[in-house]
């Protein structure tokens, strides 16, 4: 059965689309940058980035937002929006990743990893090291700019970039405020859920889907009915994602999600999941919890007794439970008539298989 | 005399404009992140950093850059879009601070340092030092996002908004390929003058003179003669003022620069003073240049010795000719009809601090 054929958009080919856009606008500053003779290889780093995938949600739920609030058909404009959205998550990402120090990303090494090893000519270790910092830094910098760019050739009436322009800068600060909060966090789990829901509000469910689909919207001029249903569904659905995702750092499979199974853990980011786990423990389960989480140096053994733990105390089955909670009020919130059943169909989909992933 | 008596426009008066803009759009900022219970330590960081000052070189240009195309008085979307121009410079300083891992900015502890200080509480000195790096290169981040907001609200006509689009866009992109060329090649001093004269180009000449101008200018329809004339002052004169934090860099004192004498030497930055130095410096003289310039540990007697060469060397010497040749040229360009007599007092004024300032 084809995607038409099943009610539901075809959803692979908005990610062509998308992708095309973004793989058409790099090329452009590539071709800019050899002419001022400036290093291809941000140009380069980009392409790459992009084309080893990602989900394209940020850009879906944005096509979607429009069908949601009676836009006709994908056009040009709005596909143009979207893809500056997906623009604009790859500076989170690269910027992410530095602050992180993460290694891995969509299966391969994360870019300022990269670029150490490619300046590490003639440098000491440290050096390289910082260097690769600085240019992944640079590059996210250049992303976050670019996507600005792509939003502004995007041929949005005056009409459409005033309503947009609101959204997408109160996204920006939205998510950079929640990352503030959770590298200020991260090493310090604590016993505080309600500010790790915090965290997961901006971080992941403002940001990744209540951002998106109001920002299609309002290329639709949707009154106000169609924002609020879009919200009853968005902020439980996005924070079922990240307490999903969080689930799956700790206890998925490198294979499922593509980087190393220990990096959370060694983070010790501030989750929801650790503070119930610290909440419920018991004093020793707690001291250990304390010692091992946030632990660079954390092994594969120590790993799999912080899991014991997290699974005895119970608090991998409330984040369970309130994963399945926060899924119902979203399709719940989708009944809502202010929604089109076009869009109604792919919010669902989407639902199922943000809360149900393996990845 | 009076400024106004002197033909002069008020240069105090303009800088007091530009940054109260800038104050009270921190302070909105600030209720705004109370409200959503962020830290409010982002807002107050910015407000800090912004009283300490600076020259509001780039604000000045551009309101320059209006009056230079003819723009009467000074309204308030010109100050407006000045003070974007602030807000982004902002973003520039508190990254590369991070980048060079510099110790003081404007006579006081960098961002980055005062953040890690701010969170070193249970954390060790390398995580901290991470947690302070991360936090500042958020507090980058809104303020780079923050320039936008600043220009999009400055209520410009949208005639004037698709001329200044534009130029923005390519002063973002520049100033960070300058970087990025900057970062590259830092620790390893070549003989590549034009290298180097390339990194002055993009991260100063055209970033700090030549597009604030451009965007005035924009601002006031200008026709391209006027583009062209400005170009024509801008490029030599930034040239001549990098050329001239070059030299300060190395021989200025931290009482007049703001920052400690050794930074620039330990940075092993790629200016056209050391390129000349390597490529006049007899192999000896080559040979320590190379071994000390980059060198985090450089004590005071090894940069007199460094000093020593250069101006042996006639590097020195060299630059210093750059520098009023670049003047010279700038004011001929000055005696353009083109221009209006208003901005032509005000620019002469500029290039003469430029190359003869001590800060």
């Amino acid at each position: 059965m084809t995607a038409a054929a099943s009610g539901l958009p075809d959803v692979a080919a908005l990610r062509r689309k998308v992708t095309s856009v973004l793989a058409g606008f790099v090329e452009e500053k590539a071709a800019a940058a050899a002419e001022l003779r400036m290093p291809t290889e941000v140009t380069g780093c980009l392409r790459a980035f992009l084309a080893r995938g990602g989900k394209r949600l940020r850009p879906l739920l944005c096509v979607t937002g429009w069908q949601a609030a009676g836009g006709e058909g994908v056009p040009e404009p709005v596909i143009r929006t979207a893809a500056s959205l997906e623009m604009f998550h790859t500076f989170c990402l690269i910027h992410d990743d530095v602050m992180d120090d993460s290694g891995m990303r969509r299966g391969a090494p994360t870019l300022h990893r990269q670029l150490a090893r490619h300046h590490e000519h003639g440098r000491s270790i440290a050096d390289a090291e910082r260097v690769g910092a600085s240019c992944a830094t640079l590059i996210g910098d250049l992303a976050l700019a670019w996507s600005d760019e792509l939003l502004h050739s995007a041929a949005l009436t005056p009409a459409q970039l005033a309503a947009v322009l609101p959204l997408v800068s109160a996204m920006r600060s939205e998510v950079m405020y929640g990352q503030y909060l959770d590298v200020t966090t991260a090493g310090h789990p604590t016993t505080d859920v309600e500010r790790a829901l915090r965290i997961v509000r901006y971080k992941t469910a403002k940001y990744t889907v209540e951002r998106p689909l109001h920002i299609g919207a309002a290329l639709a001029d949707a009154p106000d009915t169609v924002h609020e249903a879009l919200s009853a569904y968005a902020l439980p659905i996005g924070e079922a994602f990240q307490l999903r995702d969080d689930l799956l750092g700790v206890f998925g499979t490198p294979q499922e999600t593509g980087k190393p199974a220990l990096d959370d853990l060694r983070e010790g980011k501030h989750t929801v999941l650790l503070s119930l786990a610290l909440q419920t423990a018991g004093a020793a389960h707690r001291e250990e919890l304390r010692r091992l989480i946030g632990n660079r140096e954390l092994t594969e053994p120590e790993a799999a007794h912080v899991r014991g733990i997290l699974t005895g105390t119970g608090a991998r089955q409330t984040v369970e439970t309130m994963i399945s909670r926060r899924r119902e009020q979203a399709l719940t919130a989708l009944e809502h008539p202010a929604i089109t059943p076009r869009a109604r169909a792919l919010l669902y989909h989407l639902a199922d298989s943000a809360t149900h992933r393996t990845s």
